[in-house]
């Protein structure tokens, strides 16, 4: 059975499954996506990834394409028809198609596209207990990153110079020399107190999902919580530092452009928060690694 | 007959023209374009066109889909088959397609689209006569705005924002007051010495064609020119203020922000350099407006 995709109202074979050469995703990175964990054939975080979607579609003024049941309704039986386990389910939704112009009008119908990839999330076991290394690049990007566009160019360059130096992942620094996030994860550290720090909220970096999670995981087992900005010196200094994202989910960074972060192992907050995300997946989906 | 694209290598019906759910193109705005006026039948200024597009290709690290000649050989038959007389061929190149990450590895093969669509220049005549307003917006783009890619919601943003507030264009204003450009154009000014002045290259702001031959024109008819920052305020004070790009080509602007720059109406360099570009239109392509 070919792989399928979702694509404006239809299911396709994913090898097949297109969009018009016309369509605003295409021409102007006019839409914006969401990728969501799949575990045991469970949609992890599914509301708040739904609410999220709502939240940047009110952003650009993109009208919703279905309503959240629907939604709901696409994503599972495209999982089902998958037989997706453990896999990755992209869902994007561009503005719609148009004759190209920057400006558009109010009759456009937004394009719904939604896939769906296996992933190898126990992949991730070896990585934490290793580590990784990160490699800080100067912030390229736009003034909205909280708006989770397609508009990924930028981060497409910073985390491709981040592996070709050999780099996990990229931390974007800005001009005033702090990081606002990773390439495609949330940035934080831990300060020699044992208190975990990480970006406020702010138009410089996505609000994550799991960035979310580990906050509420933190809080819940009492470990201190700063949201407030850092600097590469200060992670550089600091106890421990790691990354989060959908598909990360939790990872230690042991490594800051060459640098051992600490004493270059994985600390004790990252393992205690790493076992917290994969408990809250295995109550959400009954998924252990 | 059906209007016809070109992609990957078929001419194929516009209607149903379209590229991979996959293509990098779309899931990360991995890609370049140009748009070229088509006057008479004939491609203005291709082969800057191509030597931008080259280029950019460059920055990006994207292999050339096809040489020069060959690139030059699709527009031709395209324009032919569409029988295209005043028209903009549109053009896009992607990394390709692949499983969706990020980081991209060396084998992909690029993604070539061609389309022609009908347009209008004389349409310009009557603005140029008139002049058009502009509004200005703060510059939320990303810091690599001389590299022509299809990251353009910001510009969507600032352009929609523009025609909302009763203006033909946006110009996008930096945190230090000065003007990059406009959405789709590059800005201009002329001060009470009757100096042509327009921000020098730089990452933020595109080297446009018409750019370049407005200022070719200028110092041809001993127009002293002067590539330098301007602000708002200064634009507002300013004698005159035009616009420019391959679709516009020169437009006096005689409004911005709703406050009339000289005396409101379109000044005498704006009109000779609109002469000059329609001179150098007629020159290459016969075409008279």
């Amino acid at each position: 059975m070919p792989r399928l995709a979702f694509v404006d109202g239809r299911y396709v074979p994913l090898a097949t499954a297109a969009v018009g050469v016309e369509d605003r995703g295409l021409q102007f990175a006019d839409s914006i996506y969401e990728v969501v964990a799949v575990l045991n054939g469970h949609l992890l975080d599914w509301p708040a990834h739904v609410e999220r979607l709502a939240r940047n579609l009110g952003e650009l003024a993109i009208p919703a394409p279905l309503g959240d049941a629907a939604l709901s309704q696409i994503a599972r039986r495209l999982l089902a028809a998958n037989r997706a386990r453990e896999a990755l389910l992209y869902l994007q939704v561009t503005r719609g198609s148009a004759r190209r112009d920057h400006v558009y009008g109010p009759a456009l119908r937004p394009t719904l596209v939604m896939t769906v990839r296996p992933f190898d999330f126990a992949q991730r076991i070896g990585q934490q207990a290793a580590g990784v290394g990160v490699v800080t690049v100067p912030d390229e990007r736009w003034s909205r990153c909280d708006i989770k566009t397609t508009g990924l160019l930028a981060n497409v360059r910073a985390k491709q110079a981040a592996r070709g130096a050999g780099g996990f992942e990229a931390w974007l620094v800005g001009d005033d020399g702090t990081v606002a996030e990773g390439g495609s994860t949330n940035a934080w550290l831990v300060t020699g107190d044992g208190s975990l720090v990480t970006p406020p909220l702010s138009p410089r970096l996505l609000p994550g999902v799991m960035r979310g999670a580990v906050l509420e995981a933190a809080r819940a087992r009492q470990i201190a919580v700063v949201e407030r900005p850092f600097t590469v010196a200060e992670a550089h200094g600091a106890a421990e530092a790691l990354i989060t994202s959908t598909t990360v989910p939790v990872l230690p960074v042991v490594r800051i452009d060459g640098v051992a972060v600490g004493d270059g192992r994985p600390g004790p907050v990252a393992a205690r928060l790493a076992a917290a995300v994969w408990e809250r997946i295995a109550a959400q989906t009954g998924y252990c690694p």
